[in-house]
């Protein structure tokens, strides 16, 4: 930050200097993602960002054309694509099975430019979509497929050289880097337009002073990923399973929504319910007994009473509002995750005596 | 950064330290701005975003309407102004004088919504707008007032209370904060729709999880400019007063351009010509001798050959071609501004030495 205080874009030597910092930070992206053009890789402010400038770019290059999206997507991902449906577009919603996955095969085409909305994995359920299912919808339907990994890059793999995708998303801070950075790549060959405007910052395709230090700290996590990300899944993955047994073996009424673990399912997130209970009074409890935990959707807006994704794969009204997300870290040690069920379990215990008796 | 890893948004113990830094910030950037309502203060991804959000989210509160902007403001609000021209708002030209003061006389005022778009200090021309006649121009047509103050925030005194002023944009890094650190600062009781959506952060003005390490590192440093700005600004301009005048006594062909130092110019800026030189040669040049200037504008897109406050004022083109930005920190010693200019008189006479002979 103190170190390397010009813009990138002058032409002294000090500019010179911040733009190799910035140019160092978007190799590493590009390794991270396996693509060949980093020049198609734009610095954002985050995954907010990232996903409206990829929806809303795509459909100021595009004119018109049909939005497939299911009724389970990110608030962000839903407010772009509503933007898109008053200016014209066309709305086709994706289906989802009970614990989450895209059906593709219920979709119908639409003729005319198109847009093919999924996530990587999924902020409530954590389950992870099959993004080859995916590009081959997108593709019989000749539409660009836009892939929103704010949730699930690095705990996920991404296809190899992003096959099959268009436009991707990525938010830092949930890969370990700052808050404040994110990713928009765009696979060249169709139109998309640059949402923020006014200089000719990012190759054209952002503009306004580079956030540098939020950006080389971005680079340095991927790098990170890409050398320890092997460690990292597997580490979150042993923890995630060793709470979910603990939870479940000392609170009856828990349960996981979304897939098992395995390859269905973010090692990172478990999404569960404890019928009977209230997700915000939950957290806070669980907060007192000393479990950082989120009670309700990850991500809501005030129109949203009840997570969307909980209402599209059937589940209970009693289930719906007591959703509790724990997030597992890269460094989660086996004797705190230990602790953390035990700590779950007295957190529920407390809640529930609270409760008028039956 | 490493301390205050939390979303501020969430229920828990560290979410709620994360979101007391946040709030800490905000207070801060209150007391910069001397309003009473820090709600209403939008913590962004930097200039670029705040411009863009102010003029954009007016347009869409306010569906149609007239903008009232010159031909030489910064290219972020021309892109913004040009965005809603396209949607069918109409375009009001104000014109300047030969320094580059706005001619509020000279503007016919249109019926319905209407938007006066100004900049608190010019880019390239350092000019400091006249704020009061500007109020009272948008008064008298019924229109709300946007200060674009991404050049001129601290050097140049605000009103207080922001008096007149509806919609206000800052730059963080401009005024030694973090890059991609920014302010967008709306007054309430007109229409306005927030421009990025999909949260509830920043009061539902912005979504996105908050840049705290910026944010916090923009809060700072607005409360050291409340502390030490009559310093600061007291340093730079009897800087720039040295420089400039080192520049005349030595280069013969050295031209300022905007107005003279003093009360209605940015302390912090000159900006410059030498006829007959090229500004990006010249500006490689100065590099090479110890000089980090900025050639031509300060901010320029690709259609933009030359300057257009160079075009606006009248400048010849010669004096067009060869506009170089020079800026002066919060701590320019005199001895180092002394020896710029030696150094800027050795670079034009090393460039003027490659020219062909007339």
């Amino acid at each position: 930050m103190a170190g390397h205080g010009a813009a990138p874009g002058g032409g002294h030597r000090e500019a010179r200097e911040s733009r190799e910092f910035l140019e160092h930070a978007r190799k590493q992206a590009a390794e991270f993602l396996g693509v060949e053009d980093p020049e198609r890789i734009v610095f954002t402010s985050g995954g907010t960002e990232s996903v409206q400038s990829a929806i809303r770019g795509w459909g100021e290059g595009a004119g018109k054309g049909t939005l497939y999206v299911s009724e389970m997507e990110h608030p962000v991902v839903e407010a772009a694509v509503r933007r898109l449906e008053k200016e014209g577009f066309r709305m086709m919603r994706i289906p989802v099975d009970g614990e989450g996955r895209l059906q593709w095969t219920k979709v119908k085409a639409a003729e005319g430019p198109g847009l093919v909305c999924v996530h990587l994995a999924h902020h409530d359920l954590g389950i992870v979509q099959d993004l080859k299912q995916a590009a081959v919808f997108a593709k019989s339907v000749k539409a660009q497929l836009f892939v929103d990994a704010s949730f699930g890059a690095g705990w996920v793999s991404l296809p190899e050289g992003l096959e099959g995708i268009d436009l991707l998303a990525i938010s830092g801070h949930r890969l370990g880097g700052p808050k404040g950075s994110g990713i928009l790549w765009i696979r060249s060959g169709f139109p998309w337009k640059a949402q923020v405007e006014g200089g000719r910052q990012e190759n054209d395709q952002r503009a306004g002073t580079e956030n540098l230090p939020s950006i080389a700290g971005l680079g340095a996590s991927l790098a990170e990923w890409r050398k320890s990300g092997e460690k990292f899944r597997k580490t979150a993955g042993e923890a995630q399973r060793m709470l979910l047994e603990g939870i479940r073996k000392k609170v009856s009424n828990a349960k996981l929504h979304g897939p098992e673990p395995g390859p269905e399912r973010n090692p990172a997130h478990l999404g569960m319910s404890f019928a009977g209970l209230e997700a915000e009074a939950l957290a806070l409890v669980l907060d007192r007994v000393g479990v950082a935990a989120r009670g309700g959707s990850g991500c809501v807006t005030r129109e949203m009473k009840i997570p969307p994704a909980m209402k599209a794969i059937g589940a209970k009204p009693e289930e719906a509002r007591s959703l509790i997300l724990f997030t597992l870290g890269v460094a989660s040690p086996n004797l705190d995750v230990a602790a953390a069920a035990n700590l779950i379990s007295e957190g529920v215990r407390r809640l529930s005596l609270t409760l008028p008796a039956e």
